[in-house]
Parts: structure tokens; C-alpha cells; sequence
């Protein structure tokens, strides 16, 4: 696919400029009406050393409002973020709804440069453009436009580049040498190109011979995509109103009724257990700080099931500093102009630490679907992209434990009538529960989907027996401890 | 006031675990009552070596609900943290509406140590407490409610204590050594404790002899400062409430009346100007990133007094990697929940990077005041605010630009104009423009006190005389180029 922009097509200097005095005052229009639609677009410039790539961003943030467009360069790394998933750093720089983001490098420039220096073998680099090709797909269901440029060089008009910038002196001390790796780079790139060009998320390759091809070029495809943008219906809108799409699930035996709730613990077990589990996980956590293994506990389960007493026991082990307890309710303005996973990915912990989610990411296949807060396209969408989020938290190294407390109606009964009899116990029921609790069978056949679907061999869940909150405290405990040395002698 | 926490006070495990069965639970119900009134409350656990702070951080949170608490320590440095004001890192820790913060060090710590290892010298100690004394009161103001706890520990105590520890095989390598200071750090710890002793943010120094008396005595510090906070009226309310505070500010003869807008540039005369200083500017760009010097530019001004072209011509200049360009409107609901300040302080640059505001800090007393949407006692309190969150930057190394581009009443009705008769312009002409041109001599009262109050020696406002677009460009890209300078020089 690079071949058809190695013609050396090029633009006079009276085309260039007669072209882009329509093509600016086009673009600035287009970036408002995007801005006014709250639509997300992502620019993704990539392609040849020398191919003015720099030059290009520069055009384009020239010709946008400078307030509604961010720029982020790769090349930036800081420990926060090289203690995290590799795209963690790319999720920090998505645009925000009714922004433009220019990622100058981006996800694919680390695989490729691995790829053409050989330190990335050859049976990973294509599952690692799969998951590439994922995660632009959930981008681009979400309602983010993606805009990828390869600015591509001919062999020998990359030479006559370099020529020009050793003549100018600003010719890196690499240049050559990186040079001599020509045909492997349009190899590997050629491959990644046609792999990762999908009809969500097509490559344009850019013909970069010519400043001014390039940039009018560039010009015009970035209007095209604000254009597309900012004119669609919004897709939440669109997905409502659509027939609610064809679900091919279907349901197996109840995971949830075969949890032997009659398990307990007796005061003097749990006594003698939980102090145990305690002192290891404490001892654990301060060893996985040394070793850089980062920790993410995802707490769900009935209302009334004793997550937060759960977690409670949890961080009793844990010294502060170690640990963050991040409770999600309703999602702020600022996660609200994101794709629902950013307001995840944002507390993912740095290396070494813990995050604690009370309540998580399963929300959309949980409260949003039996609530209809999301439509049906997008929660049953969600189990693939909840897959590859946690399947990169795993692939990073992190301790993962996933935990839905069950508890059986009657126990939950007993525990609303108890809080609304003690009165410091009486905040913690509301309305919405009696209600949710009418609601039951609808949740119970998330709940049991989701374990179907959720509990791949690196990120299993764990149903906890929660009747009995002894056994289930040390059922969780124990639960973190195996999860975390497991992580530590994988990591080791 | 150290000596008060000296008398080795003890309490019985049992008196200690009867007074905690009441504790708990109005700890609990007083945090809750937090989170439904939207107050913000930071608990500050300082103190000796060995004094238990670590253990009594701990208990906290196991006190409080986990998901309300976040603890904050400050061990823990990251790049993009350390290239930033120090104050940076507790900004981006601060508590949101309804939440505690419990900080593990603070900005007690660093100054103490450097003072009792001498690397600050004496009298730079004491402007240094004053600044932290304006910081809690601006907190304090701000609605934040402060609790400084100092865990004290006698040189008696303390010495068993590291024995204790020498015991447990638990002792630091450094820890006798520090102990050789104890009289030093008592000494500094006590000037700095009376300093900073305010009626805003009191000192409560504990007696740490015994941990069963430290723990309750926190408990019950922290259980008041909830209740407390809890039950007091909003803060703006009250404000609105009262009778506008007596304003002592007498203004003296209008800056703007002194501005010549008949200034003007040539055309030949801008085009030889204007890509000369873009030159030099893109090249102290560069080495403001090699050596690390931080840029803020502020841009300030009347409606369409060309704010947005002065910037771009400001980022033509640029390349895109190292600036960022923050416009700021409305908060979202996140900065909302914060005080005023912390939506400028998350968008500080990082150092050797640019960032631009359009719009800026000053809406406190422009914007802010002439409509009314702050109460003349946080208005008013707002010109010290700035001063000191100016001073940060500037005393970190930074460049900093400050810009009121001035119009003439004439020149903008010229311009609202011609932007209604242009389609792609009249997106920048709204309703709000003409209502905000009524209030003009508001608005011209309220810049002036602004120029007159916030244009210290260190960070001056430039006036910059916009009615000629071209003389208005090129003073401003001259003044950057200056202060970048000055401000390259003072790093070197």
C-alpha cells in the first residue's frame, strides 16, 4: 500500500496556496462545528524519518483553534507512565469531547522500531497488531474518528533528504545508519499498514516528497474526517433508535446458584485466619512495591453483600501509602467527554502500588445494561473491551483479583431491614435498593453472563460465598494473596 | 508548645478500646455527613521519628469509610512532579468536595529538614513559614478545613523508642544519627510549629509516648474538625449573605486611559518584525527545554481584542511538542469540586514546556467579580491568591507572561461588527459580547485594580495596545522573548 505514494507527486507554490485559502477558513468551521457536536477526533501522524512529520503538526495546530486541539508527543515518557501499561499514556492524551488530539508517534511506533530492530520476534508482532486493531475499533465504537497518516519516503527520496539535512547540519547522528534499514522498515511497515488498515480505522498513506503535497494533502483529509465527524447523529442516539442488535449469547447454567452459600466460618476460625492472611498480604504488598508489581482489585456484588467491610479487612493489611480506594458512582463531566473506560484507566496504579475499585468497569454489563443506560450495542460490545483492558493490565505484570460477593435474597432482606433499624448503618440504604432488589432476575442474568463471559484463565473472578461475612472476608483475602505471589514469582 | 505534649500520657487498653466503641461510629457518621455536605477536609500527620505516624495514618483509614479518604504520601516523588513548583504535588493531591485528605508529610517537611541540615539558610526560614501561613489561610478561605496534627515525642521517649526498634531488628541505618540532632530538630520544629500557629489552621502537637493515647487523641482532633465542617454553612452563601466586606481600595488614575492605541505597525514593518522574533523565540524555546525553564504565558483582554490571533502567532513560533494552549471557560464539575486555584495548577507546565492561557486565573476578578459570581470577600482575596500562586512559578524558574490586550470602546464595536457580516466569524460573536459591552465601565474599574494590584516586579502585566493588530503581535512576542530571556539568564 505504500507504493502509490512513492509517485514524488508535488504542488506548485500558486496551487498550494490558492488551494489552502479555501481549505483553512474550511477547517477552522469544521473544528468548531466539531467542537459544538462534542464528537472526538484523534490524529495519528506517523510514517519515514525525514518525512516532516514535525512540520506537519506544526501545519495542522496552525490552521485549528489552537484552544480546542492538544498535541501529544510520545517521545515525553516520565516514570508515571513507564510504571503503567504501555497505553495508559495513550489513554491519558485521548481528546475529550469536541477535541481534536494530533498524536505525533502513537501506538504503533514501538512495535514497529521492535519489529525492525528484531527485539520484538516475529510470531508476536502480528497479535500485537490484532490487539491494535481492537483497541481502534473500541475507539471508533465509541465514537472517537481516528485520522492515521503514514508519511511515506521513497528510498530515494529519503536519500535526497538526508543529503539536504546533512547539507543544513541538522542530520542526526543516527540518520544514516537508520538509513542503511530502508527496506526492513518498509517492510515491517508495509505489513503493519495493510494489517491495522480497517474500515473503522483506514492508513493514509501520504506521498511526503513535497511540502506542500504533503500538507494539502494532510489538509484535506483532516477536514474530511471533521466534516464526518461533526455532521454524524451522535451514536448514542443512533444506537437507541436502531433495533436492539441480535445478541448471540446464549445463557448456560447459573454460575450464581451453585455457590454454596451455607459456608461459614466459626468466630475462633476466622479469628485465628484472618490475622494470618492479613500479615502475609501486608508482608506481600511491601515486596511487591520492591518489585514493581502493581495490584488491581475490582470489587461487585449485591447491595448489601459487605464490599465495603471487605475492603475494609483488605486495607487494614495494607499501609496507606501502598493502596488507594477508588469508589465509582456516576462518572464526573470530565469522564463523561471520554470513552467509559478512560475513567478506569486513569486510577490504574503505578508499579509497585494498589488500586482498590469499589464497584468497576463491570458497570456496563451490569447497572447500565439492566438499567438501559447504555444500548444494547454498546454493553454487549463491552465484554470484548473489558477483556483487552484487563488483558493488558495481566500482560504488564499486575496482580489482578476480580471479586462479585453473592449473597442469596433472604440474606439480603435481613441486612436491609438491620440498616434501617441501626441508625448509623441508615445511610447506607436508600430507595434505589429496595428498588434494585425488585430487579433481581434482570441482574441476575448480567451477573451470570458476566462470569460466563468475564473469567478468561488470566483474569478469573471469584464468586465469593458472601452470607456469611467471615468466610467471605477470608475467601477475599486469601484470594489476594494467592493472586499476589502468583504475580510476584511471574514477575520474578 | 511542644512542651505540652511531653508528659508521657498514657491510656489503659481498656479505657482506650470503651472511649474507641464510641469514636467509630461518630467518626463514621461524621465523615458521611462530610460527604453530603461537600466540604473539604485535609489532615496533616507530621512529626518526630519514631513518633508512630505511619501506624496512626493507618488507623485513620481504618476508621473513616475507604472510599471517602485519599492518603497522599509524599515519599513519593515522580519526574513530572519534581519538574514542577513544589507545591504542585499537594495541589494535585488535594481533597475534592466531600472528601478527606490525609497527607503523610506536607509542606512542613521539606523545610524543617533542609533548615535542621543548615542547606536553608536562617533567614530564608521564616518567609518561607509565612508563605506556608498565607497558603493554609488562602486554604482555610477557601473552604478547606486543615488539620495539623504533630506527633511529639520527648528526647527520653524517643531514645526508648529507637531502642525499641533496635530490638526489633526494625531500626533505620540513619536513625541514631538523627537522634544526635534531636535538640536541632526540636529547636526548628518548635519556631516553625509557633509560626505557623494560626487561629485559620492551629497546630495540635500529641504526646506520642503511648499509642493507645495518640490514636484517641487523633480520633477525637479529627472527629471535631468533621463535625465541624459538616455543619457549617456553605462558605459563598455566608459570604453572600453578609454585607459586602469594607473594600480598601482606592483607585488611583486608570492605566488603560494611559495606553496610545493610536500605536501602529506597517505592514512592511511587521513582516520584517514579527519572523524575527518568531526566529529568536523558536530558538529560546528549545533551549528553554534543554535547560529546563518552565513558560506560562496569561492572555487576558477584551472581547475580540485578538487574543486568539496573538496567540497563534505565538504557536507559529512553537513547534507543537513543546507548548500546550489551555482555553479556559466554565470549570467542569471536578474543578468545581476544588478550590479556585487548582484548575490553573493542574495545566502548570512541566519544566522546559509552554503552556499558553487563554483566559486565565484573573477571571476571579474580572469576569467573576463584575458578574457577581463570587462574592466580593473571595474577589477581593483573590488579588493575594495570585500574587502568591505567581510567585511559585517565578520563584521555580519559570518564564511568565502576562497579557491585557487593550481595545478602544470604538474599535471593538468595529470588530463585533465585522464579525456578524462574516459567516466564518460569526461563531466568535455572541449575545454575551454585546451584554458584557454594557458594562463597561465595570469591567474597566475591575482591569484597572488588576493592573494596579497584581504587577509586582517579579510577574508585571504587559498592556498591550491592541487596536493595531500588528503592533499588538509583535510587543507581545517581543515581551516573550524578553522574559524568556531574563528568565534563561536567572537559571544560568
Amino acid at each position: 500500500m505504500l507504493d502509490a505514494a512513492e509517485q514524488g507527486l508535488t504542488l506548485t507554490d500558486r496551487a498550494y496556496e490558492r488551494q489552502l485559502r479555501t481549505l483553512r477558513p474550511a477547517l477552522l468551521k469544521a473544528h468548531f462545528a466539531l467542537q459544538q457536536s462534542g464528537r472526538q477526533v484523534l490524529v495519528i501522524v506517523s510514517g519515514s524519518d525525514g518525512a516532516g512529520k514535525g512540520e506537519l503538526v506544526h501545519r495542522l495546530n496552525e490552521w485549528l483553534d489552537p484552544r480546542g486541539v492538544t498535541t501529544t508527543a510520545f517521545w515525553d515518557h516520565s516514570d508515571e507512565e513507564d510504571e503503567r501499561p504501555h497505553f495508559y499514556r495513550f489513554w491519558r492524551a485521548m481528546p475529550g469531547a469536541g477535541k481534536i488530539g494530533i498524536f505525533f508517534g502513537s501506538w504503533y511506533t514501538r512495535p514497529i522500531i521492535d519489529r525492525v530492530t528484531k527485539s520484538r520476534r516475529k510470531r508476536d508482532f502480528v497479535p500485537e497488531l490484532d490487539r491494535i486493531v481492537a483497541f481502534e475499533k473500541m475507539l471508533a465504537d465509541g465514537g472517537i474518528h481516528v485520522l492515521k497518516l503514514w508519511l511515506h519516503l521513497s528510498k530515494p527520496a529519503q536519500r535526497q533528504r538526508l543529503k539536504e539535512l546533512e547539507r543544513l547540519g541538522r542530520l542526526g547522528p543516527d540518520d544514516w545508519k537508520h538509513f542503511k534499514q530502508y527496506d526492513r522498515f518498509r517492510t515491517v511497515s508495509e505489513l503493519a499498514l495493510e494489517h491495522t488498515h480497517q474500515p473503522h480505522a483506514p492508513w493514509h498513506p501520504v506521498d511526503a516528497t513535497d511540502r506542500r503535497h504533503r500538507e494539502i494533502t494532510a489538509a484535506k483529509l483532516l477536514l474530511a474526517t471533521l466534516e464526518h465527524a461533526a455532521t454524524l447523529e451522535a451514536p448514542k442516539r443512533r444506537a437507541r433508535a436502531a433495533a436492539p442488535a441480535a445478541r448471540t449469547w446464549v445463557p448456560g447454567p447459573s454460575q450464581l446458584d451453585q455457590v454454596d452459600l451455607t459456608q461459614r466460618l466459626t468466630v475462633s476460625q476466622y479469628e485465628r485466619e484472618l490475622p494470618q492472611l492479613q500479615e502475609r498480604l501486608s508482608r506481600l504488598a511491601w515486596r511487591a512495591r520492591e518489585e514493581k508489581v502493581p495490584t488491581i482489585l475490582a470489587f461487585e456484588g449485591w447491595d448489601a453483600a459487605g464490599k465495603g467491610s471487605a475492603i475494609r479487612r483488605v486495607t487494614q493489611a495494607l499501609d496507606p501509602r501502598l493502596y488507594r480506594v477508588v469508589g465509582i458512582a456516576a462518572p464526573t463531566d470530565e469522564e463523561r467527554a471520554q470513552h467509559y473506560l478512560w475513567r478506569f484507566w486513569r486510577h490504574v496504579p503505578r508499579d509497585g502500588r494498589i488500586t482498590i475499585f469499589d464497584r468497576t468497569w463491570y458497570g456496563r454489563v451490569l447497572v447500565e445494561r439492566v438499567e438501559g443506560f447504555a444500548p444494547v450495542a454498546d454493553w454487549d460490545r463491552a465484554y470484548f473491551e473489558i477483556d483487552a483492558f484487563e488483558r493488558q493490565l495481566v500482560d504488564h505484570g499486575a496482580a489482578l483479583g476480580k471479586f462479585w460477593i453473592h449473597i442469596s435474597p433472604a440474606e439480603q432482606l435481613k441486612r436491609f431491614k438491620e440498616r434501617q433499624r441501626v441508625a448509623w448503618k441508615r445511610h447506607k440504604i436508600t430507595d434505589e435498593d429496595w428498588r434494585n432488589r425488585k430487579k433481581l432476575p434482570a441482574y441476575k442474568a448480567a451477573v451470570d453472563e458476566m462470569l460466563a463471559r468475564c473469567s478468561p484463565g488470566e483474569a478469573p473472578f471469584t464468586v465469593v460465598a458472601g452470607d456469611d461475612k467471615r468466610f467471605a472476608r477470608v475467601q477475599i483475602l486469601r484470594t489476594i494473596v494467592e493472586r499476589l505471589e502468583g504475580a510476584l514469582e511471574a514477575g520474578a
